[in-house]
């Protein structure tokens, strides 16, 4: 804390880090305060932006930890523990002196009284960076919400991964062949990178883990199906890599299913647009992202797939103190109709800008307009495959699943995390073993009498 | 599995491993078929004693994974991952070519016809090893059970860790100096080795790592009180470890209140024997366990802390082919009344008894007596300090700590898991910080406006 954060008060009532429950007390620093909501790579990189200038940061979130989402597949796949791809918020942020961290749920946003809420406490702001990610997409079918495993967060990892796990247990003392069928096939929705990167990871976690597992299990008998709407996988990368990436899964044993829609699902499986059927217990929806619900608070008209559409500058036209960056934000200066993607070098450079225009402005400087510079696309197909495209370089197999890993691991915060998930890597590719293969506390109790 | 274990049926309606829903059904192997309850360390070992030897062995356990719970404080405390002190079952058993493994709670046991019964499944046994464990002994105090935390498997220490870390998370905002301080404070019930470790653990945690985390926070306000009923902690160490083990939590920080009843515990705190009352969101017991509830299922009166007598043989007297060990087994040969303690080294030599009793059994030979090789105690206490009597040598201090981190890694099942606890502990012992300090799934959303 810097020295201008007020101190906890050793016995009175006072309100700590000067905000009171209502709102009404300022904070007793005369330095601009700046609030960050969310701490995912877009909130993170501002407030480092921000580490150590003129103003005074206060972060919320409601996890205390900041996730290395590109890893979180592999959460769900049994490749690497929960906590390797996660690093506490306050151990990040506490070589900053004036920056603090708030486990929060925002609620409420409003923008005229300069004011986030959540359950018990009021935050006033001077200016206010929004970076609240995204969440799934169900695009108002409700039975996807209900009946998909969403891949958003850790507990939808470590829920996604339970529920796999425990199928296979039970397909061991499941006497009728289709619930047995049903327990070990697994639908993945959507055929983008995420898509892509789970269904191999699942197929080689069946291949070669499970199947030394399950001994009693007829293993030719557990699928796993990638269903895509539109004509290809892999839409971001040229076409060369996206035919390389999908030989590589059929390859790998994926069946791939293109210009499938799906229609609906329900607990026993999917139905396709054309009306037929596919028997499952486990569908992945990686099909469709929009911007955090928190968008809606706002009272604005909002952009295609729930996003804000910020000014090129990141601030909203409305209220130019208030700035929207990441998933969030929508921007189209680059192409219009087109917005930035919704992936983690979009959210690090919007951070950076903000930042940097929030100091503009408390110095009354002309701010600066969003360009982004685009280092490329990756996503791994498999325990040794990916494809690359990235400083004018187009690789697959190998060689790319090595760029893939150390950009990876360059990124991932924090020496211990590093370390732990080499190692983790590591064994898995030496010893074609998982070692997180564990039904943990999520485990439903009363799920095991509810898959038939 | 071995070749007399029975293929899965491609498509019929055939029972799975020979096991039908409704156990009428006999497992078609002419080997004896010996079911094991418990993956702890007394069904783990009892399997690898039976390991490629002349018998069917069949492990049931509601978790998929083996626990190592002598490292579990250390989870709880946010010193390791869950995932480093457990370990996959199947993976274990995997290199025992007739032992599998069935995931499921057994809901009931029928002696008399040789039937183990879970939700989904009836399994007949030709000899039975029922290895359950222990439960959290609340002598009949339902507060107790309701309104402290227990630490019996994975799922308890981590919602144990999400709360405390919740509560120093809510402490930040909270104005009223009185909730804040109840918010800060915790409070270990039972001065045994586990109570001790605890205690040792969460004040290394508050005094090193929360208070870099929370500079806002006056980290004096903290505190970790063990309470104990009976005049010294350490009770199974001799005098002078048990005096040089309290000196050291004291010096650390620790408030140890001997002599110390608890009446009654509450949302708010906890009141004592002599009516006084101490404020805490945070009570966790460790002051008494008793045998696992299954054993009131066998219909058999049961000895004092809900353990199943024995024969020094370790089988039932009426039901000879039932063996019970370890934590559920009231055996007390050593001592008349004083039954063995409740700890590994215990079960896992009963095991191999049971083990070498049922293949006596099937051979028609005598069976053995139990005899206890007794290897002594230990306990750590904090990150370098911990007391031991093993072997002759009654040690405290750092050299006992060595003593025990060695013991334990060595005893630590799968390479991967003892590369990872050691990687975690050379973390947490150079840089005096501990990387595992996430709130995870287990955090209950309502909780957050409950506390007060």
């Amino acid at each position: 804390m810097s020295e201008n954060q007020p101190q906890m008060p050793e016995s009175s009532n006072q309100p700590m880090l000067g905000y009171s429950r209502n709102g009404a007390r300022p904070w007793p620093s005369a330095r601009p305060r700046v609030v960050i909501i969310g701490a995912g790579f877009g909130g993170i990189n501002a407030a480092r932006a921000l580490a150590n200038k003129d103003v005074d940061v206060l972060m919320i979130d409601r996890n205390n930890y900041h996730g290395f989402w590109p890893l979180l597949y592999q959460v769900a796949t049994a490749g690497l523990e929960p906590e390797s791809v996660a690093y506490p918020v306050r151990a990040i942020i506490r070589r900053f002196s004036n920056v603090s961290f708030m486990m929060a749920e925002v609620t409420r946003i409003d923008c005229a009284a300069k004011m986030v809420y959540t359950p018990t406490i009021a935050l006033p702001y001077d200016y206010l960076i929004i970076a609240a990610g995204s969440a799934n997409n169900y695009f108002g079918n409700d039975s996807l919400a209900e009946h998909t495993y969403g891949l958003k967060d850790l507990d939808d990892a470590e829920r996604l991964r339970n529920h796999v796990l425990s199928n296979f247990e039970y397909a061991v003392s499941e006497q009728d062949p289709a619930i047995r069928q049903r327990l070990m096939t697994l639908v993945i929705v959507g055929g983008g990178p995420t898509g892509v990167e789970l269904a191999g990871a699942f197929i080689e976690l069946v291949r070669h883990v499970l199947v030394r597992d399950y001994p009693m299990l007829d293993i030719s008998e557990a699928r796993v199906v990638l269903v895509e709407a539109s004509e290809h996988i892999l839409a971001v990368f040229p076409e060369g890599l996206r035919r390389s990436g999908l030989r590589r899964l059929e390859k790998m044993g994926v069946e791939v299913r293109l210009k499938t829609m799906v229609a609906n699902v329900d607990a026993q499986g999917v139905t396709f647009g054309d009306g037929s059927r596919l028997e499952t217990g486990s569908v992945i929806w990686a099909a469709g992202v929009r911007g955090a619900h928190l968008g809606d608070s706002l009272g604005m008209k909002l952009a295609r797939g729930g996003r804000v559409p910020v000014q090129p500058t990141l601030n909203l036209a409305t209220n130019p103190d208030v700035f929207v960056i990441g998933d969030m934000a929508y921007l189209d200066t680059y192409k219009p109709g087109v917005p930035y993607p919704m992936i983690a070098p979009v959210a690090v450079q919007m951070a950076e800008l903000a930042a940097h225009n929030i100091l503009a402005k408390t110095r009354r400087r002309p701010l600066r307009s969003f360009h982004y510079f685009d280092k490329g696309n990756m996503a791994t197909i498999g325990r040794r495959g990916a494809v690359m495209d990235a400083f004018g370089v187009r690789l697959s197999g190998f060689l790319a699943w090595m760029g893939w890993l150390l950009v990876h691991l360059m990124f991932l915060v924090g020496f211990r995390n590093r370390v732990i998930v080499l190692l983790n890597w590591a064994y898995s590719y030496f010893t074609y073993d998982r070692g997180v293969r564990l039904i943990s506390g999520l485990k439903p109790e009363s799920k095991q009498h509810e898959y038939r």
